[in-house]
């Protein structure tokens, strides 16, 4: 307690001061543009990670960044949710996964987890969708391997259930409302957005910031596609624009992390 | 979105390559001493308020700070704050509630909520004993008056809520775990603690750091205590030591806040 | 059935006439003083062991009384809760559990119950948190032991999920209302209740009625407490003044409720 | 609480010494022949009514002494009729309702209660089978009327819900078990019992021993019944034996209960 209670002199010392007009304005009503949906991991922190100020964004922080389909729970999600967009028009959301997730680590060893931790083998029911689809399609990896695509799928799967709220649902529609899905990695600080056009993991801002490096990973991306052995099977999704992940695309991208790692 | 990919690049640019050593020695596994539990609002950042470091504080975030009874709803609460003292052996939790919440300004118009926002309407039933003791007992005071009650009691029901866990429950019962009630004033950056001894809302360091703001703000508390005119009746509870917020203790606080701001 | 029967007409003939003016007067309406919560079990009879009169208790009654928390349950149990506060305006209440009781013996055979008796096993779920606790704290006492912190434990868990409920949790607020932690003795009939300042079950009336055999009593509390060999550590609350029983008290009880006996 | 504590200490130093054998005897166990089902109600206690002795009554007691249908509720009494009759092997079960049931009085005023006291307006709504089958053919009767008619038909209703319980529809397909509806007059402290064959309420041990007041009931019944003008519709019931009251009888036993009430 004694290095947050320095923490919040420090903070009432130097940030407030330095900030007055900003948190005056603030008083008078919030208007942040992001709902950013994140993981309680201690290593994933929303504002050190886009280095944020005061104001920015609007949070929700669970164990596993698990957003339920609507109604299937009576928890908070659902009416942040409900709040950010319906009463502060918020317009972009963001789902981060993390690498190393506990959560995920969890769907790996339920058996243990239904006497020990009741309560989070019944919250793990909610992306229950993530760790079918991974037990189904990649068998084939360790246990290492699995963990990553765990965390790349589950984020996937939040986004399909955000799509069954009445208020996402709406927005959607209207073209007013974009859904990000995001990994951190906890080692190298990296983040990864998920592209649906290449249906892969990528720098997030590859679109905006035509840059060097994402050519290069552009580069390695074609480069791996055109050498894969095996049968290249691109699932496609129900939902126009929004596909799944190959088994070489998940290999590609557990190998290919550590090249795109953009510093 | 591009302020947050900039802010993404500075990241990775700045803070990742100044913290190598830490960002690596917790890849190998988290070891958070604080589980912090707040709103979603945008002006409430915990590693911003307590200037704290990846790695310190274990974070839940829903509209309202609202932690259900146990059993009460199957959504992220419960499995997060299992996981905070099962899995991580977290000794410390703080709930923080902050002026000026939309929460609690949805309880002053639950009327509006129902049609308009559903699941809002249907989460602030978690603090239905919040709203019906501010109704009771603080009619008197005017809407600005009540929700800054609605805010401070609202911090108190969570830690009665929690203590229905039984992973809390538990502990507790060894005295390897103490909570804290928090509240954050979003413009002055202030924060107050609930001090059961003195039944009010105090500077958190207080009983640490005992130092000349406190000790103004002890000997205010005292005259306003001896100036009350309205008979101070200061609810005993059935357990010695307990206490709720008298209807001057709130007015005190509400009046006094500004003056107690820790600067 | 001729047994009651019997009863019936033994009432009819001696008890009605005798206590006429009585079931006039409650004809016109009910005011107890106190809402009564203990088991079903058929050898804790409430108004037997208080020799309370019709008029007195109003009871709730249900296998292990115990009181889910708010909104974790749809039963009786909370409704009957709000009348009896909200409607009858009492302010006393009573939770009473009992040596022998059979749900506490089940909380220690769980596996068996919830094949053969599932209502059962999901209803013990409530109480959830007093398995824990003596799970993780009395394991080195044996099966009789554990029961009997079983019971114990369980009436101050009630207590806590009781403070959740709203019209609970705004009476306590102006002090207008106490809850006691009653365990029965089915042998011996003598009840002992929770004693915040003793952290022990003592003897109900020992605040009221200074008596020799209280004295005597606390006289045996403050010798076996000497006598302790072992580390008596007691747990102390983050809220002051509130602790629980230390291993040491449960076996002080265990062994002293026989000499505790009221006669 | 001072008559309370005065109660137990009288308890203790007249009931237990002259009880002794008895509660040695039930400390090995208990094995009461009847669960007695009954309102939370203080006119209202079993044991009194029924002048039975500690060890002969397996007690529930909630407001408006309601049993859900099975699933209907998480609440204690689902457990607590599983336990009386998978463990304790009871063989009767006996529903009590009586006379100025505050629950009952709930039923006329739904309206009110939905805002004031939400938890017994959600728990009315298991016996909503009640309440629309009052307003659907009782409609003639004024207020008074109507309240007695509830508080008959009520214990009818559980008795539905009961047989809903596996437990229980299992032992009635052997014919091992009986289920009785009575109500209580809290004044005249007499008891009605519903008897299939007259479809009516009267007193319960007509069966056992036919008496003379009984038989005066009786004629009076052949009286009314065959005085009656209108349409003397039965309704007959899918369950063989299980009967209606129809609009004739309602009227009958309302204004025969005074003349029934066996002294």
């Amino acid at each position: 307690m004694e290095k947050l209670l320095s923490g919040l002199r420090k903070f009432q010392s130097t940030y407030v001061p330095s900030h007055k007009a900003l948190l005056a304005e603030l008083a008078k009503g919030q208007h942040p543009r992001v709902l950013f949906i994140s993981c309680s991991d201690s290593r994933v922190d929303p504002s050190i990670i886009t280095q944020a100020d005061i104001g920015d964004l609007f949070v929700i922080r669970n164990a596993g960044n698990i957003i339920p389909p609507y109604e299937a729970t009576n928890g908070g999600e659902g009416a942040t949710i409900e709040y950010a967009i319906a009463a502060l028009n918020i317009k972009q959301v963001i789902v981060c996964g993390h690498t190393s997730c506990g959560a995920m680590k969890g769907l790996l060893q339920l058996g243990e987890l239904e006497e020990k931790m009741p309560l989070v083998y019944s919250w793990l029911r909610h992306t229950e969708a993530t760790r079918r689809l991974v037990d189904e399609h990649y068998a084939q990896l360790d246990k290492t391997g699995r963990l990553d695509v765990l965390v790349q799928e589950n984020v996937l799967t939040q986004i399909e259930n955000l799509r069954t709220y009445p208020v996402i649902h709406s927005r959607l529609h209207r073209g007013d409302l974009s859904i990000h899905a995001w990994v951190y990695n906890i080692q190298s600080g990296a983040v990864l957005a998920y592209d649906s056009e290449y249906h892969a993991f990528v720098p997030p801002h590859s679109k905006i910031y035509p840059e060097p490096e994402y050519k290069e990973a552009l580069e390695m991306l074609d480069q791996t596609t055109s050498a894969a052995e095996e049968d290249d099977h691109i699932p496609s999704s129900h939902l126009p624009g929004f596909t799944r992940l190959s088994r070489n695309q998940a290999k590609r991208i557990y190998q290919g992390s550590a090249a795109m790692t953009h510093q």
